[in-house]
């Protein structure tokens, strides 16, 4: 099923841009955890419209409550259920649309599969989807830490050529220190330049969000075809305008020979630790006790207010300009989102972590 | 579970290097699809050991069985079940390798998760675990080509910073023309020089693989989390050795604005294409007709016949020096590996493509 | 996952008595399927507590909104939720039930699994925990019933040792003829007259529901471990209260012999038939085309109103008498849940129906 | 998918009658237990044709080999896969059958779903089919006893109208002192001479196995859908020729009130118990400690030596008459499958249960 991701802690999302609500259905989390409304609002204010001045400006609240599993702030172990209602945002912006499909959106795809599709603004393929992800990725992000020590922090790395210096893990609060969501204070400053002059000229930029994981043991993961980097490539390209992913050295790390590549293991007879990082943290699919590491390319928004071709309903040409107000750059408000699908896929195997016989 | 992959088209891996044998029992495949032990046998010999002097020189001969599923040469609609019997393979290369763990394997790892590793050759860490895939694959490629006219085509694209000029699809025939499977003649030489140089120093080397998958139709693939190239990103990653993934324009369109990057629709009323193909035919985690392509990044061969350092199972520093004969560029046998994982993805899309209710 | 049924039509419940609200998510069902929310409320009606003399005399609405998934009454293909928000119920009914736990009743068994159990009421083990279940099943009632024109009609077979006496299947508005949802009108009035002088007694029932589903052609259900009176037993025993199941002649077929038991096919070069029905409509987990027939046993309500030893949160002996509205006899308001779960089973497989190669 | 069960401990079983052999891929034991061959062949002996003068008289040896994921003797935590090759067994007595539709078999509904049928034996259908669940139960059942301390115990109970009286629960020793497996020693002789004299008839004999599993701990099971007696009446009407199943008090329940049918918790301080187990030892789907108690109902074989009406291919009336050495009632067999599917069950639910974040 599409909607529904994670094995052991699994989320079920629901919801169009334009319906009544948009949520998620959490099932497999542990009693007894405590959590608290305002935890989840926070990551859902990182991931809100109209957060700063390169985001859209459309002004959405999206306040959420919780409406089971959970009593007086602590879990019980039964489903929990977040939910988002929507304002009502139909607007002339849309109509044009819904006779046209707009270039590189899932308008096409969608129409195609389906025989309709929602009155405007993406229905599932909508960025409102991941509102349900990053509220279960909250909890997922306390259980993690609570349990296990274990801290995600992804941020803006690069966008488009302006590539910015960060060495080793950054904080959190060191990724909120500016609206771009990038610890390299100059970097950030020429992103949000950059962004604030696209956006002036009607166009989009793309750009890379890494990603760090820390305190994950050796041991999480499993063989074969549920490697944890086969499990994050996944959680990433889910993500709307994601378009690749690497792990590690990644591919960079083509250029290397084995020599330069392999990873030595270190050891003091209790702990054992690698003196580079190339696997990223991951060897055969599973953690080896190094952070984990990994870098996602997100494309430039497809939402642009030039006139461009493309088809009708009809399979005719005609040409749409973009209206409305869109990200020009969508890599800000998918940090909390990157962050949200890291604790999904490491919160699942933990709790997926085979028992052994001895 | 680990290794168990799909929904609709399910398979399930199984084997170690030094048991009896490996395999793969394929749960879904529709009845009445006219399948050989050949056409099996044919996909099987080009990820086979041995087959060229750039490979492994280890021979293996890899012949497969049906055990069920199949009757008088046509699906039952029932398990298929194929295995490969392992020759007796454990020797001496291997007895230094149990009390150490080879660096950027998957030995430590496995030995944290489980308090024990198989006796030699990686385990299910093992590229041999890749025969269930492989022989699995062939199936599916038959099914996708019998069923909807689906091809799929890989090849190596890069060694290291040999990059190939590979314009369009290449043919399957183009691929197998060379034993290092690029469809550039010219890069194909230097390919095959620098990995026999590279042998002869025993280091190894890592590259990069494209994949072409023509003829899907518009309406493959799900919406939010199994988008069909988050599918495809986890099919891979899931490959040993396989480090990155992109999907179209992957990590170079982060370099692009939007007005470059998006694919303009045309069409005549009864069919649609795009002029460009930056999306790689997935728009929304949903195929537009176009070609679906896709690249790989895959790291060097962790095996080098250099000394280097590491830690043995009571965690103490010690050093090792690869033995035996191995891979010193994984990239030729990975092209059915791609192939096979590729088509196991369209082919569980093709099965799960959802029933409108008109 | 506990809260997760189905494969190709996937519902994902919610919520507990007491939380804010209680839902349902529907993943996998076909685009372009006309629904409206009175056809949901309609089932909803027939499970709501207090619509008779013979249930629990509580009174709750259980107004259901549609958040997602439909567009002007048509389904879009995306996840369908749906809600029944929760009116204030806590009680002085329930505190001294917080210390101690009710015989046979899941206050200890969900104690010792989550080290919490939810403040009253039963958590996900409340009958309220239907509400999503029958909310579901609507919706996979109408999409049978469109497709394929197959029907599920459930009724009250038996109550205590009142056994009905009904010949084929009866009409849907037959069985809602009277208030315990018996086709036969004479056992329905003794059932009734049982159930209230039970009640008084402050003393509880169980019995029988029968089902059939009419119209399911042949070829659904799945051999081995998906067989179609699998998935239903299943359906059936996850129902709170239910503790038997059986297909065809179930137990009574026990006492026969082969010769008795076989059911004859008879054709006539384009249908076939049986000429009785032992095998229930199900021969080796796929339906015949025949009728599909089962029946479920319900225990008597565990809460009653008399004293009865039981144990503490500190596992000390205490004893405990039910108090509050509670139903003496569920099995009228079992009936919608058992349509609904029937349905849910069949719509899933009609969905997995595995297409051939020719 | 229809040969694939369980989720934490997940089996994939293969295999027909005529193919060239079945077994069992087992995902999901965990690393470093303890199980040899041995232990495997003495379940698979139990199930074993030929086994005695009340079994069908064909002689299979079925031995077993281990083709992966145990080394030295001990799990690696990897993919068990189980092989039992098939003697070649096609033989004239099945030609009529290829035309033909056996009454109460699985021929007509195979043929109308897959548009093909095994060329004999019943295909997938097969009693064959459960070598790969008893070779997987055995396992299951090693892992139980090793690490929780459960044990399961299936035994016949009643054959048409001969019903055992047993007392608590037998010993493995007590079931299998006789060829019925029926630990009523006078009830196992009316046994056996019934089943003797029914199969000079030709025809053939149903009854009820019952099953205790001892030592499971409160806790175990999940709440909602997969509640641990709908996972267990799944996994018993997925065996060939089972119509019911029941928990605990079952049908029977249904005659008393709840003041009888309720078990009340007596507790001192560390240890609860209930003063009698209607429940079956499940309470909400979850373990509570006690005896977890089931009895399943299996029709009458459905093949017999007298001449039937029945419809060929082309859906025109015939008549059959069966041939060959068929089992005249599959109860003695059917035991060691009971075993083995109780034994999947629980094991799963095992590894399943839920942590707790304190």
């Amino acid at each position: 099923m599409s909607s529904v991701f994670g094995e052991a802690f699994r989320i079920s999302t629901f919801g169009e841009s334009h319906g009544a609500g948009v949520g998620v259905v959490i099932d497999g989390c542990p009693s007894l955890l405590e959590i608290s409304v305002d935890e989840i609002q926070a990551e859902l204010d990182r991931r809100r419209p109209g957060q700063s001045k390169i985001t859209t400006q459309r002004k959405e609240e999206d306040k959420v409550q919780i409406l089971s599993g959970v009593q007086d702030g602590v879990t019980l172990g039964t489903p929990i259920a977040l939910l988002v209602m929507n304002k009502d945002q139909r607007s002339r912006d849309y109509d044009e649309m819904q006779a046209k499909h707009r270039p590189s959106h899932a308008d096409f795809t969608y129409h195609e599969k389906y025989g309709i599709k929602a009155s405007s603004g993406g229905g599932r393929a909508s960025a409102r989807e991941t509102i349900g992800r990053v509220a279960a990725g909250a909890v997922a992000q306390k259980l993690l830490k609570h349990l296990w020590g274990v801290e995600v922090t992804s941020w803006v790395q690069q966008v488009k050529e302006i590539d910015a210096a960060v060495a080793g893990t950054p904080t959190r609060e060191q990724v909120e220190a500016n609206i771009v969501r990038c610890p390299d204070q100059d970097a950030a400053e020429q992103m949000i330049a950059l962004i604030e002059s696209t956006r002036k000229e009607g166009d989009s930029l793309g750009g890379i969000i890494s990603c760090h994981a820390t305190g994950v043991p050796a041991g999480w993961g499993e063989p074969v075809f549920d490697k944890l980097e086969a499990e994050l490539a996944k959680a990433m390209l889910s993500l709307p305008a994601c378009k690749g992913f690497e792990s590690g050295s990644g591919f960079a790390g083509t250029q290397m020979t084995g020599r330069e590549h392999n990873d030595p293991f270190r050891g003091d007879g209790t702990e054992v630790w690698t003196t580079q990082n190339n696997s990223g943290g991951i060897q055969g699919g599973i953690s080896n006790g190094m952070p984990i590491t990994f870098r996602c390319a997100f494309k430039p928004t497809a939402t642009i207010l030039h006139e461009q071709d493309t088809v009708d309903v009809d399979k005719q040409n005609t040409t749409l300009a973009g209206k409305g107000r869109h990200d020009p750059c969508v890599l800000p408000r998918a940090v909390p989102m990157v962050d949200a699908m890291a604790a999904l896929v490491l919160v699942d195997h933990a709790l997926r972590s085979q028992r052994r016989s001895n």
